[in-house]
């Protein structure tokens, strides 16, 4: 039944199957929900009025105050998980646990990061930027002499188009949403507009590409439509308020938002304005989408519409029936997230989720959905759409376009391996135990 | 002259005194500014084909990518100033770096604290929030518990009522913005609103306030009015994104939207409702407000409209005439920025910022306004208006209603140390050097 349908339903009655609830009821600040949620356990009087005075922190001066704090010890294993911790001599992928965060900021410390020869030490003081090729004056820019210029502070994701390659597996993989989405994460980025370095360099008129390089040793290297650079690209400074971290680009980087992840060149050194694409390595072999019939696609940019449940998700478990907060994370290449569908069924039946306030373009979009489970196996799924019509694809339409693969490719290789964006679905059983499952 | 006034203007021609152009500059996003720039330096041909080779971090392989990334050796400074960095028996407090950031997120790393009683080791699985007292059924909520209820997710800042009490002082220290506004911080906050679980206890008619208490070992302990409770507070559990940090209440604590800091009740275990404020110590004495006839304002809970230039500040110079980006931070406990104004002569003239977008209520909104400076002496000031009308008071206006001292007070004593919200002004003097001036 459609949420349309079922606007006049009253907060606790479902309105999809398998006790999808009116999301009305988180519009409106969790009044009446309460009579939903069993999780409350009721105290004696005697324990409520004389609680908890025993602790050890209760008791005792605490520790010193750090410059710099960092989560505390009981948090360390919300960490990001690391392909290469050896730092051998190849890329090394540290992804951010999406199903031990909320909200809709990557913190800095848990911002996925890959590196493709290890972590650079940058001087900033040393660092330049040089804008050259088909340019009218080319010019170099330093730390200090961007710190001049006007800025834009703007929350965008950054994904990975590797992100979710697990899902190409013919089976799925018993992994949490970290392992398979973990290459995706969001911050508030400061920095100067290259439209503003642009227009003080010139513009040859015959320049239709630049060509971004970054100084990191592999020099990883990528082309860019002009189109793209007089948009809203940016040479980011700042990530969520501070200098940008060194796995992600210290002490700057090139900002192309929605665009796959590597294009976002980090530790950019050289912006060279060309007018035909450079077809890089990166272009041309490592980042192209390779296709069923075995043809590949070339400067497949955008990062396509993409949603997943976090909470509850594989590595949680429920603790019996009653009162749960589905939740997740939407965002899209395109722009702003325009709506997401929850089923609790497998697809069968879908109601829309509560969107939180404000949907920013280009950035992760948290998503809510009140839930009463009543211990019968379910079927989690969510399915996005963006603000330009495109829908978020079931898994089989997806492989049907895309295709799969007999078990995940963790390099690129001659498998389909980019750009995944299917649905997710997490299993349920009777003991609240999770899977993931494909539905 | 008005900003109404110059509609017309062009982009670099000035918009008020000494220098200030028009800020339809920034929301074009930096179309047209390039002419005032003279930051950038040209490169001779042959620097430009080939440039930058031969840095260290572009021959070798980097570094191990660590699970929990942190900022590069090179931001060693970019921390926060303790007050108590021996952690000897008192309040230790952790000052946000405002000057060397940017945006408005505050990083979890820089976010201020203040410590009462150093920093508490509580374990999540051990901590418990208990609300009883006038309410139909005490109950007992634990991290895991809260995991299941609906969530929201918010951008709030947090801030001291003493912040800013150094600016008491009938003499303008010569200190950073750090020194003098440091104590409050913007994070994206997740958790579960007061209302929900309050409607959940149920609410005894008599109940007016609340009492919050904390579980380390000062106990610290406010009142709050029940309008406050069912209006936005929160038991916020995520700070942008992860835990809350141990120095901001991990693992839960009360958020006060716009309410002074320490209302906002860290490690919160306690919640009672009561049928009148309880005038614990806080309250009734160290969290007053004095006034210059000797009495006091008690339960004076909203931080007022705040703004304040982060770049240029004490701590930075000018490298010469040219164009520069003024940029800084507006802030009210009432609501949303309305307008901030800005002046570069000492507030003869004023010229209305660009504010980015977007706008939160109880946020920090990042002001900026685009600066020709001429190399000639110059008073830089910013004015913030909140969308409830009220003004930033000029330092007279400020003194006059609330008190001066002749030195500033680091602890609560018979002066005034509380809310202070005026304009900061910065001097430039024809060297570039600036400081911290009354004016």
């Amino acid at each position: 039944m459609s949420p349309r349908k079922r606007r006049s339903s009253t907060p606790h009655e479902e309105v999809a199957g398998n006790g999808l609830l009116n999301r009305r009821v988180l519009l409106r600040g969790g009044a009446m929900v309460a009579g939903a949620v069993t999780s409350g356990v009721t105290l004696t009087g005697a324990a409520a009025e004389a609680p908890l005075q025993n602790d050890a922190w209760s008791l005792e001066m605490g520790t010193v105050v750090p410059a710099y704090q960092v989560p505390s010890r009981f948090e360390k294993d919300v960490v990001r998980t690391r392909s290469n911790p050896n730092n051998e001599f190849r890329n090394s992928h540290a992804r951010t646990p999406h199903h031990l965060l909320q909200g809709t900021v990557t913190p800095n410390g848990l911002f996925f990061s890959i590196c493709h020869s290890g972590l650079p030490d940058i001087d900033p003081a040393q660092h330049k930027l040089v804008i050259h090729g088909l340019v009218k004056q080319p010019l170099v820019y330093t730390v200090d002499s961007l710190s001049r210029y006007p800025m834009v502070t703007r929350m965008h994701f950054v994904e990975c188009s590797g992100n979710s390659a697990p899902m190409f597996s013919n089976t799925p993989l018993q992994v949490t949403a970290q392992a398979l989405h973990g290459l995706a994460s969001n911050a508030e980025w400061t920095g100067v507009l290259l439209s503003t370095l642009l227009e003080e360099t010139g513009i040859d008129p015959k320049a239709t590409w630049l060509l971004a390089e970054g100084a990191d040793s592999l020099g990883l290297h990528r082309s860019v439509p002009i189109k793209k650079a007089l948009d809203d690209a940016m040479i980011a400074l700042y990530q969520n308020g501070e200098r940008i971290q060194p796995g992600n680009g210290y002490p700057m980087r090139l900002l192309l938002p929605g665009y796959q992840g590597n294009m976002n060149v980090k530790y950019v050194r050289r912006i060279k304005l060309i007018d035909q694409p450079a077809m890089s390595f990166f272009e041309s072999k490592t980042y192209s989408q390779i296709l069923p019939n075995g043809k590949m696609w070339l400067f497949h940019f955008t990062q396509e519409v993409k949603s997943f449940i976090t909470q509850p998700s594989f590595g949680h478990a429920l603790q019996g029936p009653g009162f749960y907060e589905i939740s997740g994370i939407a965002y899209s290449g395109n722009g702003r997230i325009a709506k997401v569908m929850v089923s609790a069924d497998g697809g069968k039946s879908w109601a829309q989720a509560a969107l939180q306030d404000p949907v920013q373009p280009k950035a992760f979009t948290r998503f809510r959905m009140p839930w009463r489970w009543d211990g019968q196996p379910a079927i989690l799924q969510s399915r996005a759409s963006d603000e330009a019509g495109n829908v978020q694809p079931t898994r089989a339409e997806f492989v049907a376009a895309r295709g799969q693969t007999e078990k995940p490719v963790p390099t690129p290789l001659a498998f389909p391996n980019q750009h995944y964006n299917s649905i997710t679905s997490w299993g349920i059983d009777s003991k609240g135990e999770i899977k993931h499952v494909y539905a």
